[in-house]
């Protein structure tokens, strides 16, 4: 899915709302926590009851791993289900010397289907450079997380006077575009958000952080807001986990509900 | 498998080899392409061929995810038909926040039955901690690798005056100790590998780029070894791949076991 066609999508709903897949099979309503097939049932019911709030799905890959090939396989099934005119992010922070990163952009741009995978920077642009050459599909690299652990490595400073977030986006900025490169950027900061826009103008940004982690939406979009749009807000727990019963998918259509109205309002004001 | 056990090992084979298992389905002996269980058979018979020579198998995640669930299932029996006395690593550079690294752990300690798992480290200590709280299991972290993109971000020097691979090892030090926490240090750099060992006197290394990448043993042993050995020596493609007909398993083994014999001498010249 390139560029044009996620701006239009988000116009069409009115929303820049990623919702995110991290099914836990002990978090699962009763009901289904029983069934043979009830993470997948789970997801699909998601699926179809948040898909019209929102323009992008992050299957969080961690989650499925846990179960091992039946895991993965549930996670090709989620995928495929996933209608076509919606972001299929594989949310798998991978990264690795070029034989093998060729490897994990055939596993999740080829095989799995993903539109994105998110990536992790430590070893450097060659490692991440392959994930840019396969036309409409995206990497998403990890800037400025809002863990704790943000403080360790990322925000350190460095001799040059950037921190290392800052470098990571001046790095990688060199092979990608605003087309197929978008960065991971928390709700939490944000002056850095701020400062982040300015080296990325035309960028999205994936960002976590919103609700749960107590970020705040109407703040993120008045730091990073573009003409584009250019951001995608995930929220995880708070949607696919709203309900507990046999209701859960309804509860979960409200809560993405209630953030893509935000979203259409946020929208219409900067018109 | 715990570091006693594992020098252990080391003494008693004479060997401090891992054996990097990074198997492309493309790259199989004609005679197993056409086989339905290709990649499992070549894995099988290369450990049966290798294991008196090597303490170690790592197996390198994105070879498999490229195969989709089909293939982590073939990781699975994989890493279940290694021996118990050696070790096993996944090379899956895993890494999030602590929610989701610790269904990552549970993935590879679990459900795969995986001894080790390589992390990077960008999002910070808290991203990785729940790796280390399993007994008996290793969390190998990143710090300097033998790819030119480690100049991009880890070769950074921090306003502190530290190089950024520095800052890792200071910072991960915190959260493991050489009972359950490697570092991956290429071989292709001398003059850092000595500085690494300052930093992390007791613990074992994990490096890669002995031979196709250019790395010398010996000269990777002269800066590196310790009393305990503290290096694990990694080569991949220059063992599974050193045959291509049926006889491949045995130039497998030829190929090990000269690097096992070259170890031999080593420990019995620092001994």
């Amino acid at each position: 899915m390139n560029r044009a066609a996620l701006i239009r999508e988000i116009q069409t709903k009115k929303s820049f709302l990623c919702v995110g897949l991290d099914t836990d099979p002990h978090l699962l309503p009763e009901h289904l926590k029983n069934h043979p097939d009830g993470v997948f049932e789970f997801n699909k019911a998601i699926i179809d009851a948040t898909k019209d709030y929102c323009v992008s799905y992050k299957i969080n890959t961690a989650f499925f791993e846990a179960m091992g090939s039946k895991g993965w396989e549930i996670m090709e099934r989620t995928f495929a289900y996933i209608p076509d005119n919606i972001l299929k992010i594989a949310d798998a922070k991978r990264g690795d010397i070029g034989n093998t990163s060729n490897q994990y952009a055939r596993a999740f741009f080829e095989t799995l289907g993903a539109d994105c995978v998110t990536l992790a920077p430590y070893m450097g642009k060659d490692s991440l450079d392959t994930f840019f050459k396969y036309p409409g599909k995206w990497g998403i690299i990890l800037a400025l997380t809002s863990n704790p652990g943000s403080a360790d490595l990322e925000q350190q400073k460095l001799e040059s006077g950037e921190f290392l977030y800052q470098r990571v986006i001046s790095e990688m900025n060199k092979i990608g575009s605003a087309e197929n490169l978008m960065y991971v950027v928390g709700a939490t900061k944000p002056q850095e958000f701020r400062e982040i826009r300015k080296q990325a103008p035309e960028h999205f940004l994936l960002v976590p952080g919103v609700g749960a982690q107590g970020g705040s939406l109407a703040e993120v979009c008045e730091n990073g807001l573009i003409d584009d749009i250019g951001l995608l807000i995930n929220a995880s727990r708070s949607i696919i986990y709203a309900g507990k019963d046999e209701n859960f998918a309804q509860k979960s259509a409200e809560e993405a509900r209630k953030i893509q109205q935000e979203m259409a309002t946020i929208l219409a004001l900067s018109a």
